[in-house]
């Protein structure tokens, strides 16, 4: 039995790197030879015993890498292939798949679908840090690298852009359309190009951090707000005269951008949800135009699938986004307890780390 | 200076019938002279004062009537024509209106739209539990009655049947849809025809009163629930085998069936909310899959204007739905104080009343 | 090596039993033994050599029947078990499939989809009028069907009934519009009933045939008009007032009736076409308002796979729907050429023919 | 009787600058003095007989000006605002207004719509190539122009940039999807900018004039195909690897280009069309696939009304477009013939001639 390194979790406040047995390939599987992953701060909830996962499941998922071997009723790839597979990879066969909620298909069994389920790398399966991964479902999963992408070139497609941009779509912005983006890490930095590249007229990107907020304008923001400065209810609803956005986007998962998205929205906007939340919610009254303000709020998982990460991939390959700024650190794999230290406390500007088997 | 006679709010928990002048009418009003209306929940939230509104106004929203007297610039109408105006009056100009949210049309500054703005009728203007009432846009909201229809057959397309039918339009229900709808109160049993108006496979009806859910079974729900005996919650799980429901319609205004919805919602449903809330809401974090399932959730202020209205009569015309069965009392416009008496307490089974002056 | 029963395809003019081996289990296939069957409008296409396929194809493409043997990858289902298949056979894992045109999943090969790719039973594969057929990617297309519906209930489930009522959801009918639909055999029959569901207020169905006008008033239709007594153009415009439909559903496959359809649009309708035309169509400048109409035109493919044959055998339990009428004849799988024979020459008011072998 | 400038269709071939009265202003109506206006490819249709008008008529509907005098109805503007007005002038009030068909808001009698009714301007009243312009419903169609903007910069925004951005709008294009635009005159260059706008990954952009295509690729074109030295259909499928593209948009209302868009569009993919036709349209039953191709052939009249307008300035004013460069010719509106003879034999690279009273 051969062994590879993987980062798995121990127990709360510890995920460390151990030898594992590379996985066994099934007849729908493929084995990944990872190449670049990278940290996402859903696996900082799960080091601080935050989202419960599994003891001894390796974490991870956002895999670049190699086709090592694929299941013997997988056609259409071949062995050595430079391929990518989303954070969520969903079946294709699930009725959750068939009926447009790919990114909810979890249980496949009769008693219905787990809210959950639809993710898991590094949830209910093993994850992607580490040396090899076996990614289910490949046909439906596995999307060919063009050669002109480096692996960090597509290291944000498994799910910080997939996310980000998402957050644009499902509000379904239309050219003209004023957005607020509240947050920017790394997904509502994805967020605020999303909306740039779906024809808001203004993008307003909201954050408590100097640095996150020169590189929102780089992304595409036409303001900036610093939450630390000012109220930003206040700041834009000045911005809009009074009007409101027609699209607000939370990208944080609190209850304070919650509310704050809900109090700049126009009559008949959109609060488009990304953030994992923590706590219950609260909605003020009045926020909620008791119900009658013709609002939409709309939550979204990370859209998975090949389909959806060749597309990702020719929006980047046509140069209309460059992510490549958003990794900021790198590390091998070996040294990925230094990188889940330095990126769990967000030190030195971090937005996303490289890890390198 | 002639008068007519007024139900107007006098101050919490006295709504009387009054004396007030014929109103004046602008160029693009028109003077409806009212033959039929009724008392909505809402109007009980004024009368209690749960919902402010300006003292010595004329209470309601649901005219049917005949033309009076158009105004000076009104085209496309004669004086005698039967006419209905939905309970929400948009003006047809207002750049609300024009980018697709007609229902919020309310303000109209330059500084933006109030939220309950687009309800004019007993809000911000006198209403029509009169026997006058003054239709501004006229040209918008005058909606020609068939011949063939009587005043109580119309009556609840100002706001009952298009808020009700709105639940099931927004939340988009597919043909083959599983639909839970929370109260069967007039607007609940709208809710419920109109879902099964859309081709749900299975509309599943909730109320506590055993009578409200017999005229469900006759509006078309395949399955009510009583929950006062059970939770429903649980129930619709069991009845789902597990999956939960495509669409919830919440019809009440509360956080308990606000929070029933989502608890029975599969991975990617849509919550319908209609009700108006008296109370900030409450989101529970499971129930919300912490952000990640997929959800929407909409709400929506009654649609009005004159194609609505037109739309809902030919449903009606053609023998699709009758709405005759929930006018269960009627009372002359003099004895109005005695319908809200009995209106507001629920008694004797009432759903609505019919209220001629 | 065990023999079986099949229609096959052997020159125009000629579809004759033969008999076959019994097809071999791939890893993601199911073997079906047919229990019922029966003959499509297309399958006639085939046998007038209108349409052509390989000679020596098994034809059929609407099975009914029970897993004989399970590919080896498949799992969530056992042998014994009732099921149907789709007439349209989507893999789940192409990115057709991945990005919402599941019925045009075809050829799947680096350099792209054929029109036709997307229908395989007894077009690109063997059929299902047999004794046995293989079903591809089985875990998207298999649909067990519940105890309570016959094998002739759900009959219609794979073509005819996901066919027509496509025809009416892609349109995006809405309560209260007003549709018309061309032709009433079976495909356009299933469109009058999803148009009915889809909560229209009227149903405006064309046809011929007296019978075929019967059965489309038992289906839902509000006006029949015999197209070989009058303009059923004119009539329809008559019947609007002269506003013409919102949505005009052609269900034939000719240039007449595809004409027709544009020619009773109002301006912003939608045009729905299920017809498998058989020679190029000609645009009258005038009833395309010279491209400056807002007219929608939409084709569609019979939408597969296992959610959407869960959805309508859901429709035909919930008891909405009754489409048992439609099999007039059955026959015999040994017998298979004489209902050809009446089918093909619409021979004694037949719509379809239930085969069982 | 004052009279003022006006250019008016005589006969075809003849278009003449004449003095007319200042028209009277109803109470709706506002009357705008004309500062800019410009040349349309429709015009030159009038002029050349193509497309009938009366004699008499005042051509235009691309107005730049400043409020002269009010309606005695309108409120909510003052006299001296600078505005435009699109060139469709919904009423608001129409039936076809209130089911979202605004811009097929024409005749508003009981016996329904005319196809071109919604195109008021120049068409069934007078337009705005003169010194004065009378505008209907003002209220639905004065949009103020922002102080940052010069009368120049709006310019496109009545017909030119509302119809080419239409063309990218109503095919729904999404984040990554490939887009061929089908001529580059300024519709088709403004359906270039828009489909970039809304998120194309690849806009291929045809014409058979090298300077067209060069302002093309200025606009966001990432690939431009010369159709009068190769054949666009095999460019495009080989610049998309054989699978044809997510949206094609036609721009210049011939068989050739519509027949071409039809070409080159994936199965499951969708045909914008923006041209004015002048012949009957062919559809080559293999372009269609038989009908089966899961295609939509959508089309657009010019969007108006004030909120668009303030949409599309919105636009301009963020930086997002620059349609500066398409004013290519200067006239004053006493030199209007001359402009006509420059543009209606696209002498001098002409793309748009500004006219100033």
């Amino acid at each position: 039995m051969t062994l590879m390194r993987a980062a798995v979790f121990v127990e709360p406040g510890r995920i460390v790197l151990e030898d594992k047995p590379i996985p066994d390939v099934g007849p729908l599987d493929a084995l990944m030879r990872v190449t670049t992953t990278t940290i996402c701060g859903t696996d900082v909830h799960i080091l601080k015993g935050e989202y419960p996962v599994a003891r001894g499941l390796t974490i991870g998922h956002e895999p670049v890498g190699v086709i090592e071997k694929l299941g013997s009723a997988v056609t259409g790839y071949r062995e050595g292939q430079r391929v990518i597979a989303g954070a969520i990879t969903p079946s294709g066969w699930s009725n959750a798949c068939l009926c447009g909620a790919c990114s909810q298909d979890g249980a496949g069994t009769a008693h219905g679908w787990k809210p959950m389920g639809g993710w898991k790398f590094g949830n209910t399966i093993d994850g992607c840090q580490a040396e090899y991964v076996l990614v289910p479902d490949a046909m439906v999963n596995l999307a060919p690298v063009p050669d002109a992408l480096s692996d960090e070139q597509v290291l944000m497609c498994p799910d910080i852009m997939s996310t980000g941009f998402s957050g644009a779509e499902r509000a379904e912005i239309r050219i003209g359309d004023v957005v607020a983006v509240f947050a920017q890490g790394p997904i509502g930095l994805c967020a605020t190009a999303g909306a740039k590249l779906s024809g808001a007229a203004v993008v307003i990107a909201v954050d408590r951090l100097a640095g996150r907020l020169q590189t929102a304008a780089q992304m595409g923001a036409d303001h900036v707000i610093d939450a630390s400065q000012c109220d930003p209810v206040e700041e834009i609803l000045r911005l809009t005269g009074g009007r409101g956005v027609d699209v607000a986007i939370e990208a944080l998962g609190t209850q304070q951008t919650f509310e704050a998205c809900l109090r700049v929205l126009r009559p008949g906007g959109t609060l488009s949800s990304l953030g994992v939340y923590s706590t219950d919610l609260h909605i003020p009254l009045g926020a909620f135009a008791a119900g009658l303000g013709d609002h939409r709020i709309i939550t979204t998982l990370c859209p998975g699938g090949k389909e959806r990460m060749r597309r990702l991939m020719s929006v980047i390959e046509s140069g209309r986004i460059d992510l490549g700024a958003m990794v900021t650190h790198r590390y091998k794999l070996d040294d990925i307890e230094a990188a889940y230290d330095l990126f769990s406390h967000q030190r030195d500007g971090v937005l996303k780390v490289a890890i390198t088997p």
